[in-house]
């Protein structure tokens, strides 16, 4: 057994269970395997950018995307959702890829070129938009992982994540959205972005196409939002001009986070809508593309993290940390 | 501002945001505050019992119930609901209690007297039934925890929590039993008790009036559910049979626990109906008394917790949890 994918009758919701195959800490003692140089160490590329032009000319590639060696999800499986007693089970067939966001082994996103971060967007909008072509593929998810304690590699790279089944985040702000949307006639995510541009007090940033802020109800001290003003549920139809400004914002934030809390780890994850292509989820979400708006969650991993009965429990006031945030940027700028 | 309950619209999930107000570590340096003799360190005692008879006769308490000294809801404050824009906020009023389980300092669940246990679950019962006859209270979890990293007090204790909120995890059970019963018209607890002991791959223990296993979909590589094999909503209707039958397989369980994997460090959680005293959660759940069953989760802390994309991943199966716990339990007897 490669792993599955078991569901509790009692809360609904999904674990994956996945016997420990490999001893992953085997890429920690030679070089690094997404170093340029060190592509035979990896899988077989899956997709790359290289540029075919250029001063100097560049042989290398800019981005680069393989297969996780150790996948939570495979392209091979054959996809099986059957009962087990009266239990519901599936198998992991999906996919796991890894993004190689640079050839810069030291490279982070608030030291990156904007053209760097830009390409990276890209490609995650390629690699969603492809994965979303197979059917069997319900949700695709992207994190970026910042000096999580633990994590074996340094090389900056983001997972891709393709699973049969709408995870249960997802799944608790699509029903959420709905709600809302049915009761006020407005997406949800519209609202809060007037709403915190209206009042200011969490907002970080507002640039042309987007708007950053630390949520109303943080569930740690510092937790960013970024969401396109323009309401789409969909990440992968984003235009060219809003690539450029998220790559510029995402730049801004990350240094926000280094200069206001000294580099702290983080945690950066898309929420897109599930694969509408798919009819039985576009039966069951069949207002999605009007309730649903894709956004960027940033997640800064607290010292401790506080939970009491289920519920998060934070100490600093999401106000308190957007100050913070705040205040770290104006120190670039001159005053007057 | 003491604290507040608030909401995230894109989730639905509730936070608590409570500014840091004093250092917890005070304990830290004097005697326990919960052994006999130093009753005066804690705040004013809400519950006790005391043997009036016996040999040889005591005087003290044998179980005592306090308030938190750093509550996260207070029974003082008033119960103010209100919009903060399209935001929702809640005052955190309620109650935060302690419950000392014995005078003695040392004691844990595996080497207690079945007798102390059962007197801690009966108090468990006449403080949960005392804080629902207060209409403000929709909620009350008991939560217990063994060695957890970090806690400051050694002493065995249990905490009440009573909110003005039915918490996240308890209201995605109940929608859930709902939506069971309303399809199968049978309660999900009842069938997964009747499943557990028909396959018996993750069956721990089946008494008289209890079925301990690991769940299908475990989270962690060791997580227990405990269920009254009596249909039964709240847990605080259970009846002094079931009251002895429960001390000692918690008792037992406990016992396999630091046999079969070393004294690991655990979360003990009673999920029970929130309050149907209140008009408004009787309306919202008005067949939970049907589609709800109480129970006990125990869930060992695990190495590393992991998660990918919003989901638990665990390397053990459940069903190997379970021979690991059993045979703990059997090596105690004499093999035929």
């Amino acid at each position: 057994m490669r792993g599955e994918l078991r569901k509790d009758p009692a809360t609904g919701k999904w674990v994956l269970v996945r016997p420990r195959v490999r001893n992953n800490g085997d890429f920690d003692q030679g070089p690094c395997p997404f170093c340029p140089g060190n592509e035979h160490l990896t899988p077989p590329e899956i997709a790359a950018y290289r540029a075919s032009t250029g001063h100097p000319p560049r042989a290398g590639w800019d981005v680069r995307v393989v297969p996780e060696r150790d996948p939570y999800f495979v392209i091979e499986e054959d996809l099986v959702r059957e009962g087990i007693g009266m239990f519901d089970r599936i198998s992991t067939r999906g996919a796991s890829e890894i993004v190689v966001e640079s050839p810069d082994h030291g490279m982070t996103l608030e030291s990156a070129d904007e053209a760097q971060i830009e390409r990276v967007l890209w490609m995650y909008r390629d690699r969603v938009k492809d994965l979303k072509r197979d059917l069997q593929i319900r949700n695709v998810v992207v994190t970026r992982r910042h000096g999580k304690p633990g994590s074996l590699i340094r090389h900056p790279y983001s997972r891709i994540l393709a699973a049969p089944i709408v995870f249960d985040d997802l799944r608790t702000e699509l029903t959420q959205a709905r709600e809302y949307f049915a009761y006020k006639r407005r997406c949800v995510f519209c609202d809060t972005i007037r709403e915190e541009a209206a009042t200011g007090d969490r907002l970080i940033q507002l640039t042309p196409h987007f708007a950053a802020f630390v949520p109303y109800a943080a569930r740690v001290p510092f937790e960013l939002r970024v969401l396109p003003r323009r309401h789409a549920s969909a990440f992968e139809e984003i235009a060219p001009d809003e690539v450029g400004d998220l790559a510029r914002l995402l730049k801004s934030l990350c240094g926000l986070l280094v200069k206001g809390i000294g580099d702290p780890s983080y945690r950066i994850t898309l929420h897109t809508a599930p694969n509408l292509a798919v009819k039985i989820v576009q039966g069951e979400w069949d207002t999605i593309e009007r309730d649903y708006h894709w956004h960027l969650e940033i997640l800064v991993y607290p010292e401790r993290a506080m939970w009491v009965a289920g519920i998060a429990v934070t100490e600093m006031l999401p106000e308190e940390a957007a100050r913070i945030l705040r205040e770290a940027g104006s120190l670039d700028q001159p005053r007057g």
